[in-house]
């Protein structure tokens, strides 16, 4: 059904998370795919530098149609295949209004997220402060409480009744904190919202293949 | 028409800026408008945080509907108002991957403005390096080269013959930075595809206010 489609991902990035979620909750089956390595810098080969010039994952192409930012590829996704699978973009304007705040905010986790995490690798050791570590910490446990407040006055999904959009972008970025060890006692609602989600069809059927037999047993973020 | 809709906006603000061409673009006049000077911290107040409580701007409402992300707010209304004014975000799978695919990567450009922009505000005197002022004007003139190559090869516009949904993320970017001084003989694509947009009736209409008796004179970027 999906065979002109391609996607290149690799295990875990929340970005190719996404795109793999919206493909399986947009019904779309068979596309030819191929799980790189990062480590072994696989995402900077030919094959993908010919769909993505940047050597970045996800690299997606549907014919020749080539949207490569994970957001772009859900929303051409969304809009494409409209009547197939489930309805990720609400019609009722307020509903809609929440999806796409929702689902462009995200980013911002994303940002405090990468902030922190790919401080060592961004910033070269004789430049690196423990006092930078300290707020970028303290920046993510502020927007982490943020998303708390919205899951705790609304939900079940980030949009309300019906997951969407929001939560196709959202989701992986919960999830990859959650295993970094972030405390469940301080995010009830997150919590609630992560074992709410994590049970979806499309979401088992898409969880990170090294996740699966490699519990997180990292605590880089507990005491956030 | 649009007299249930309010903008809390700053002058030269590239998200805001979106959000006013967009409204333009949709042909949705009389809205409510409210234009705050940052120096004077006028979008940390009570009323501009009601709206958005990260007391940001764009602030942006339709009827109880919030939408405060620039590009979550364009969405919205090209979603809502499809058949008012112009179509941002065409039909055509191809021209519409393309349209999706560079109004996000467009964020890309934004985070290494930000980055270089932002950087004295973002990082305490005691942390700063010279060295990663220098990385990040290289990330910079780095991006730009990817854009100016886009525009070499395809255009007028970034989605190709029509104005779209990419150009209202991407132009207040492009015209903020030209505005810093970056070189337009090392950008002549950049700077025809701005010298073009900027006369468009939707730009022209609100064109940064504090801008216009206001020349630049800035040469921050200009060995970009």
């Amino acid at each position: 059904m999906a065979q002109d489609m391609t996607l290149h991902w690799s295990s875990g990035s929340p970005p190719c998370w996404r795109v793999l979620i919206a493909l399986e909750e947009k019904n779309l089956k068979g596309y030819n795919q191929k799980l790189l390595s990062m480590e072994k810098g696989e995402h900077k080969g030919k094959e993908t530098l010919d769909i993505n010039p940047r050597g970045q994952v996800p690299a997606f192409k549907h014919g020749n149609n080539v949207v490569n930012e994970s957001i772009a590829a859900c929303l051409y996704l969304e809009s494409q295949f409209k009547s197939s699978g489930n309805k990720l973009i609400p019609d009722s304007a307020q509903e809609q209004a929440l999806t796409y705040q929702r689902a462009l905010e995200a980013l911002n986790l994303q940002q405090r997220l990468a902030d922190l995490a790919q401080y060592t690798m961004r910033v070269p050791e004789a430049e690196r402060h423990d006092s930078a570590v300290k707020r970028n910490r303290e920046a993510l446990a502020a927007e982490l409480q943020i998303w708390e407040g919205y899951l705790q006055k609304g939900g079940p999904y980030l949009a309300g009744k019906n997951f969407s959009m929001a939560d196709v972008v959202f989701f992986p970025l919960i999830a990859i904190i959650l295993r970094f060890g972030l405390s469940q006692e301080k995010h009830p609602s997150l919590t609630r919202y992560y074992n709410q989600v994590k049970d979806r069809p499309s979401v088992k059927a898409t969880w990170p293949p090294h996740w699966v037999n490699n519990p997180p047993g990292m605590d880089m973020l507990k005491d956030l």
